[in-house]
């Protein structure tokens, strides 16, 4: 099956019944559950963009495999061209979604796998990079949704896997066949799974001897035997089918997170692209990690755009819009957005070609971009509330002006400047509360990595020694 | 009738039906309804506390009008030391409730309107004073809960009250009658209203000649005929029925605001307090927002140390606590939380007395302090969420917890430490979400007035000119 | 002697000459000297300005030893009141100084003493406390300057004091004779030291077992044998006697800062007030640093009223203090300062009495307040440099201004509004440069401790054991 | 004459003398002043550098009027290339002068005069651009240093030029003849000019019809009749020749400013580029602020790594390095510089060809890249002063430590750890002393325009506009 349309993906998760559950109940069909379908429109626009010819060249590329026309998210990056085209086709996507449309995770797993199979295979003489390149062509091919499947649950942070009271909180290969491996584990925090059709599981740290069941790579298809899904809540989740009161009705908040359970999962060699390398972990997580903060610039930069949009909204509903310190306000956020976006570009022009031939963002500049993530979109968020006021935390409810006793009141006092209806007006603070509170924000903090894993790459790239050896030269200083 | 326990309290509202809606329902029983019960349950610890020896000295006081013990939310602050301890009773209550007790708002109008009408009543011989010592009296001896009913809808802000298209978005005098008055409008986001007995309806900002109608004060009990209240939504308030994923289960979250809609509502003479005297409202409106931005340090504060210990907890349940980063980021909360609470402290230390005998703090101070708060308490939430985790974002429901099928995985994948129960842990994620996310932010900037109604104060305070002066003269210039 | 006035003050500094350097040359007489004069300056305030009777109520108080009315800065604060009197002491010495005035070392040094020497006795049975009071009535009799020593050099950061190289790193008694001791070490950043009469020298660590040489407190006269002083430079230093170009030319810039070295020097035993008692080295430090931190908000608070003031000024000098942006700028700066002083505020109002007698400001705060200042007055300083222009970095010179040749030209040139001349615009400008720049921000950053030991003081205060059991109960989490 | 090396810059300044005045003193050899030496060996390592090989492919490039190879100082970016390698040369040549080299101005000047011209021309059928292509090759050929002339002194900031009390504060053409125009007035901060051979005037701000005199672009020997330059102060500037305590002593701070006097200085029409097109005044200022913004990540990310390096060093040599807390301040300033160098690289790598054929960048990111600069350079050094310590405001002299009396004891008492002298000590302390206080920040704040004059242009080139449609298209507001 090649997935083209909107159309055909949702027809492709209906043919696709995977074991996902939501606040305790099993879901039968995940195609149309209320609570997925915002999370699916948003994946949705990745195949729909596509189409679109004002969007085809970011949205597709030519395959360095095929020479096919192909979604640029199963795309590996051949040129600094490709890495910026990357940025600036999520921050067209959050244009027109305000939300994650989660697809760069898979995307980001299969150029970091390609890079570093490549260097496996050099090192062990394996033939991982050929099985890769065989499952990117199926991928390029059938333009299926694949989740980047990293972090594992953790348990105990104090310890390391092999010292966790229970040995499947990181995930693990528990026996090997001839024919393929078995894998046990849980994978947190999963990015648009429920609407996937396969996981790629990947090391979440690096791994020293004695961890080398840790040490595995694997695509699995999400409806495998013995693969399970709980999707997490978010913030006002039982809002999701409330129209105005969801705030954004159509694309919802963040990526719809799941977590997946692998109890005793078969995977065939084939599809097994590292196993108890355990060298090659930290390497492996550090390349995703890169490419993954790559991005947040130009998704969050996209999403900051709507936040912008819509707090200026708000301030014109109410007449506030014309106030110097309104104004002054919206630039903050300007600015805000347009430095994160900085930091996605640089690191996109800044990068390099890989022995596997595949580009390669700089990695101090994605790890800056991501680390700015953590700070200005909660900034950016704090400053849509103080536009937006205090109505974004009192608003009544849809039913409240749709009420044939209260609905007058309701229509009446929250009437702002003349010309605009009450309901335009509700509309857009529910989707300023959707945007700026909880979940929302959470992603910018923890996505593509926490703050202090972007710290621990300034202490390792910072080049200190050499910044040392500069002031010395300056001052002068010879011993 | 007298309300002492908070039995007595509970009863005291289903004695008083109301009109009042919730998401497009009229609700029969306030005091039950489970949409309100956790605001209940915070305004009753202000009466709870007050019968605990170990909380007398700070949640009660002495009248001064009859010598007689009264909680202290119904006490003109006669000293500095009253000041002080109105701060450190709202921090206690905060430590008890980690949510909006909403008492504070009825509290800061009596004091604001004490301190305005002596002097209303010195220019104009008027006995609105007399009126309200009687008013305060009957308050003090029944110890029901008054709201504070200020901020207007407002409209087109761009628009003075008498220029707006619908003379009814500032709350105004529609007729005057030998007996009292009758007033129309509404008054937003009113904290605690659907919980409590009566309202004080004050302008909510300077008005000017020509105004008169909408320079009015009054004490209007909720179930006047004319009062609608219109509750409205807060974050996830859906799950306030659910128990682990309510977060803070008992308390909730802010102070339950509600839309309260007065349609020709009729006020007997001797519950009016202010009518058409213009240029008092500016003054009333700068009294009540320094008294009630005195107290952000304080319940905020408070608040903030629950943020803090939950934010610490979660560490502890997941390994982090001994992280070096992770306990400086708990330094920084600390911080955060004592500078907000200084001000608080400060304001009230620096009190004077008012003409009217009532203390009244350092308003420069107290702007000072709601002004940190519009910054800080993000920062504190934003800090909170990146100890927390990601998991903050993607928790599974209590439901899949005790699903049969999959409860198993989230126990088991979900665990932190050992000696740890995965509830605890989902249990503290849980309040964290609830303490940093959405709607508990958004009051922390608007309650009290928006950052830029302090900016405004400066302006206005902070005797520019003389600094000037004081730099002439060190620079030594003359002219 | 008893020093009253400013004239009485610098005498007494001409007639104890004291073996200082500056620059590395031997000055004669200090009381004239040039790069002196503006410090001498700034602490004859605190002489001046207790005799204006509109002053006296800051700047005197009684003594609690003789009922006498004496200088504050020679007082025990005996109340809230006293405690809260300095704080609004130190902020109107600022405004007439736009400096460091110094005297608050000493002031603190003798009440963090007559705390600790209270409790050793009670311990030990010795006399320090006794010994101490003497020394107090002749500090208050004769009114003269006493500087806190306690930062010692410390060579090698991560290594104890009997662990350094150099066992004079930190000061300590190298022998103990009948009638007293010698000490040996040098003091750092001694503020005032240059024009003043007595050294406290006091521990700067906890000690332990082992360093007992090092736990020692004395009062040492300047001019006794052994005694050297080296005085640091400041920025601009050589501008001193420049006039305008000084830019505050009576009173320089912050406390004139000297390393005093110790070579043996003698101390009777009447002069000596703590010797070994390495426990309580810890607890005397921490009280000095409390009650040290207290002042800031009072002192730069004063001092960043000038800065105000004088980025106020430059803007009306270039004609931009009517736009918005800068209006709102020093609206901001108004805000950070009003903060640091809320701090110094409320650690006093929460002051409480200790077994000695004396009031104790409440430590949390009292760090918090400090913590503040190393961010908030480096904040202020570059707004400030911000409203003043590039040129506060590329002014000419006075003698440029007053050259035949070019005069005319920076005249004309430099010129801003109409009615404000030349010369003035410099006089600010050149103002602005002094407080915004260099050495008067690095106060700012350690006087009183690094941010790091305020940091480790919000581990030790912070309470998180009882805030955790807050966020226990409010999640209902049992185990 | 054609200027290649060190020596080449340095005679070639001797050979020109200028009417150049420091301090009230006219300077007779400016190629030997202490006070420029600095400057002067800064700008000089643009000529080095371009003669080293290994920086050869940053500090040269290929003219695209010759096909030369010419110093990257004088060409015209031919591609997005381009405009990443000036940023990256800049970074380089603040590694090895830890100051301002001066250069970009006049570089920067050229290239927006290149696009701009050009569309004068297209509009006017004026021949500024072939006069300029001529001037440019002789600049190219030469090699001299020309210096970007546009800030006016600008008189009271609330009027236009027209309106000033003094027609001159705004730089204007006084007379037009056969042969030339006659220009007046006078150009502030100007960087580099009293080491610089000549000088390009132009305007300012936008200039409105009426303004035809003050828009002028023209090029001017600084020995042309009636120039005379005014070198500013600098911090510490009597410092200078002191060694150890200048900081910096081979490179100086920042780029030695002067005030630049034309007293109806003659101009040839060869030389004048624009003479009363107003309309193009804006877009030149705005096209030079775009390509002199697009700078600073790189220049000032290159000073900042040697403040991140002497801060490190600083801690070294007294032990702290190792500090948790140290190490985390130092992962904040890289981060921090990365961020701004980021913004340079980012509105490079979006830049785009002009109608010129010069190569532009992207403006929103330019200006991005500067307004961080005015904040984040800010706090590298406040974050650097912290790891320094009260020893940068407190060291004693170089000549202390030389004096035979107290030498030893500043020797012994400032000596960090084992193994390192007090000397070199004292010397990393000094140059963050240099690196961190007065004049070297507040280039960052006013170099490329204050930071208002960035808000100016996010609010024309924000297109909030477009951001209300996606916010409306996202809440599904059709109205």
């Amino acid at each position: 099956m090649k997935i083209k349309s909107k159309q055909d993906y949702v027809e492709s998760l209906r043919k696709q019944p995977i074991n996902v559950y939501f606040m305790g109940e099993r879901i039968a069909d995940r195609s149309t559950f209320p609570a997925f379908v915002p999370h699916i429109n948003s994946a949705a626009k990745t195949y729909e963009m596509a189409l679109a010819p004002e969007f085809e060249d970011l949205l597709t590329a030519k395959s360095h495999l095929t020479g096919n026309r192909i979604n640029r998210f199963t795309h590996i990056h051949q040129s600094v061209d490709d890495l910026i085209k990357k940025v600036q086709m999520l921050r067209a996507i959050g244009h027109e979604t305000a939300s994650c449309f989660q697809r760069c995770v898979g995307f980001d797993a299969m150029n970091s796998l390609y890079i570093t199979t490549y260097e496996i295979d050099e090192k062990y003489g394996t033939d991982y990079f050929k099985r890769l390149e065989k499952y990117l062509l199926k991928l390029q091919e059938e333009n299926f949704m694949l989740v980047g499947g990293m972090t594992d649950v953790k348990g105990d942070r104090s310890k390391r896997p092999s010292q966790q009271s229970d040995a499947d909180l990181f995930t693990h290969v528990v026996e090997k066949r001839a024919d393929g491996i078995v894998v046990r584990g849980a994978k947190a925090h999963q990015t648009g799974s429920v609407n996937s059709h396969e996981i790629m599981i990947m090391p979440c740290q690096a791994m020293q001897p004695g961890d080398e069941d840790y040490a595995v790579v694997a695509a699995i298809p999400l409806d495998a035997p013995g693969v399970t899904l709980i999707f997490g809540r978010q913030s006002n989740d039982e809002r999701k089918t409330q129209g105005i009161d969801a705030g954004n009705p159509e694309f919802g908040m963040v990526g719809g997170e799941a977590l997946v359970v692998f109890d005793n999962v078969f995977v065939p060699w084939e599809r097994v692209f590292m196993c108890g390398e355990v060298e090659f972990s930290g390497i492996l997580v550090e390349r995703f990690a890169t490419l993954h903060r790559q991005n947040y610039g130009g998704c969050k930069g996209g999403v900051a755009d709507v936040v912008i949009g819509a707090a200026a909204l708000s301030a014109q509903y109410n007449g506030a819009l014309g106030a110097t310190h309104i104004k002054d306000k919206l630039v903050e956020m300007l600015h805000l957005t347009e430095t994160v976006y900085a930091g996605s570009v640089a690191c996109s022009a800044l990068g390099a070609k890989t022995k596997s031939g595949a580009y390669y963002p700089d990695p101090m500049l994605a790890n800056c971009t991501k680390h700015n993530i953590t700070r200005m979109i909660y900034e950016i968020g704090r400053i849509a509330q103080d536009i937006g006021g205090g109505i974004l935390a009192t608003l009544p409810a849809e039913k409240d002006l749709h009420n044939p006793e209260i609905g007058k009141y309701v229509e009446k006092y929250l009437k702002g400047v003349d010309g605009v209806s009450t309901e335009s007006r509700m509309k857009v603070l529910r989707l300023l509360e959707n945007l700026t509170g909880g979940t929302a924000l959470i992603e910018s903090m923890h996505g593509a990595g926490s703050p202090q894993s972007q710290r621990i790459m300034y202490q390792r790239l910072g080049k200190l020694d050499a910044k040392m050896k500069l002031a010395k030269k300056i001052a002068k200083i010879s011993e």
